[in-house]
């Protein structure tokens, strides 16, 4: 079994070997940069890791992964445009760094590049057929999500479970095919495949909504973003929709006047937000939403055909992706 | 064998079939709206129209000659946003009449349901494989295209040989692909589909050239955009860049300038520009050159195995395409 640095050190090599040195150099330079930029790479790693579950030679797997990693940039080439954002990875987006036109046709050729190297992946007809169905119904899935998220910006009527099915969309259901094309490749069983999908579903929630969390209660110094940008920017995020879910009249309309306050300071606008957060337990109650969750997860998991020592790196991954520091 | 016209009506209700009818509304309507507009239906069309040589039941291209207008017109929502163009089959453009995120995202969901449609369209994996990889270099190579065709706007150095790729990659390769994908759906030999490719590819290239004679040249009427736009746009054209291949130094700097001159009247441009070009007989090369890839076109097609009556229908589409009167 590989680690997971080993499987990383071998995914930063094959997108080496894919480094793309052709002409027109405007629309390959930026897919270059963009899949340069040092990311955690948890998709791939995790796809390979599936496969190294059942199969001991990854390489099969690894334009699988390659192809998820590019989809996955492909989304935030756009995703960046669509956000107006400057940075992705402490280094310029690709519309800031070259321009939107570029950022628009290299995201379109990415999402190109991503099924071609699905369907190169491999000569057998059957297996490929499997994972480029997968592939075209999560891809759909996630185009809706990132649209559920952009209306949701002017919907004042978000409900706790439409949030829920925009992050399953945008997010979670891309983490579950990760681990279902890592199982088809390795040459999982149907149950063990339809197992890990819903392992990865459960997963990816748990991980958004612990995101939510630790955007506003996290550590600055191990979350990596500024603590309280989610209250700055307005986000509809699982804390505000659940503390308007379960507010007075009074307390959600003061809520509602605290993200629309273009007034207030940003330090003073957290603290006012978080005190309205504190008073109603919204924390308390998404972290048990975490923890239902991640026991969801767990029962699928424990639930595979394969033996406990073979799923040691898989668990580390998932610890490391819902634990990072409180 | 069906006429163009029964191919447009069946592909018409195909469209209407798969008409979305699904939330998230602002990720799908775009797609209604664009895919309703009425266009030529040139492209699926062609390709119903190849696979009906071979085959009498067109039924098993409808899924690819709708993936083909779907992917073309994923380019022109994208393009549109890129060339800032407000009109589009004498309809607002996507990302004026929503906005520019929207035919972002739409575009993206477009690219997707064309892969999509390719990979329901049927139950043979060896025939669908071979599609997928047609589909994919093709759809690589006119983002390739779309970015020369982008380069060319700040380049002073566009050489007829440079032009001609990209037209190549921006217009004549999806024409090939079409045909190609339509032989291959109706069970042709690799030879007539081989043949087929290079007929579309030689036609596409004509088509394109001609499109820049008719821009400068054509009947307003007959010619459907607005005679000299390419001149006022400062589009380097077949014409401009013939033009300056063969003009002494200072013919070549006043057409240089005259594509410069911003204080000049729009009638005054057109006609001092075209004054330049019938001096230089530029017409009569760009006919010439019409002229020879037509030839080219043609004998790939008499080289096909199939009875001559069986291509009535498609020579008269070419004739159609090649003949909007000068």
């Amino acid at each position: 079994m590989y680690t997971f640095d080993e499987l990383k050190s071998i995914f930063t090599d094959y997108i080496k070997q894919n480094h793309f040195d052709k002409e027109p150099w405007g629309l390959y330079d930026p897919v270059n940069y963009l899949m340069s930029l040092h990311g955690k790479r948890i998709r791939p790693v995790a796809c390979l890791m599936t496969a190294n579950i059942f199969e001991d030679n990854v390489s099969k797997a690894l334009p699988i992964a390659y192809s998820i990693e590019m989809f996955h940039n492909f989304t935030l080439m756009h995703d960046d445009i669509m956000d107006d954002a400057d940075l992705r990875r402490s280094n310029e987006t690709v519309h800031v760094k070259y321009n939107v036109n570029t950022a628009i046709l290299s995201g379109d050729l990415m999402m190109i590049m991503s099924y071609k190297h699905l369907i190169d992946c491999c000569d057998d007809l059957v297996l490929k057929d499997k994972i480029l169905k997968l592939f075209t119904n999560t891809a759909i899935e996630v185009c809706e999500g990132q649209q559920y998220d952009m209306d949701f910006e002017t919907d004042d009527n978000v409900s706790i479970s439409k949030y829920l099915l925009m992050i399953k969309l945008k997010t979670a259901v891309l983490v579950a095919a990760t681990f279902k094309a890592g199982a088809i490749m390795g040459g999982a069983s149907d149950e063990d495949t339809d197992n890990l999908y819903k392992y990865g579903l459960n997963l990816g929630l748990a991980f958004q909504i612990q995101d939510d969390i630790l955007d506003t209660y996290g550590d600055q110094s191990t979350f990596g973003k500024k603590i309280g940008g989610d209250i700055i920017q307005n986000k509809k995020t699982y804390l505000y929709l659940k503390a308007l879910e379960i507010a007075n009249k009074d307390t959600a309309n003061n809520l509602r006047s605290l993200y629309n306050n273009n007034s207030i300071s940003d330090e003073d606008k957290i603290r006012e937000v978080k005190d309205v957060f504190n008073r109603l337990n919204v924390k308390d109650h998404a972290d048990s939403l975490v923890a239902e969750l991640t026991e969801n997860a767990m029962d699928h998991f424990s639930a595979l055909s394969v033996p406990k020592v073979k799923l040691e790196e898989i668990k580390k991954l998932a610890e490391y992706l819902l634990k990072r520091s409180l």
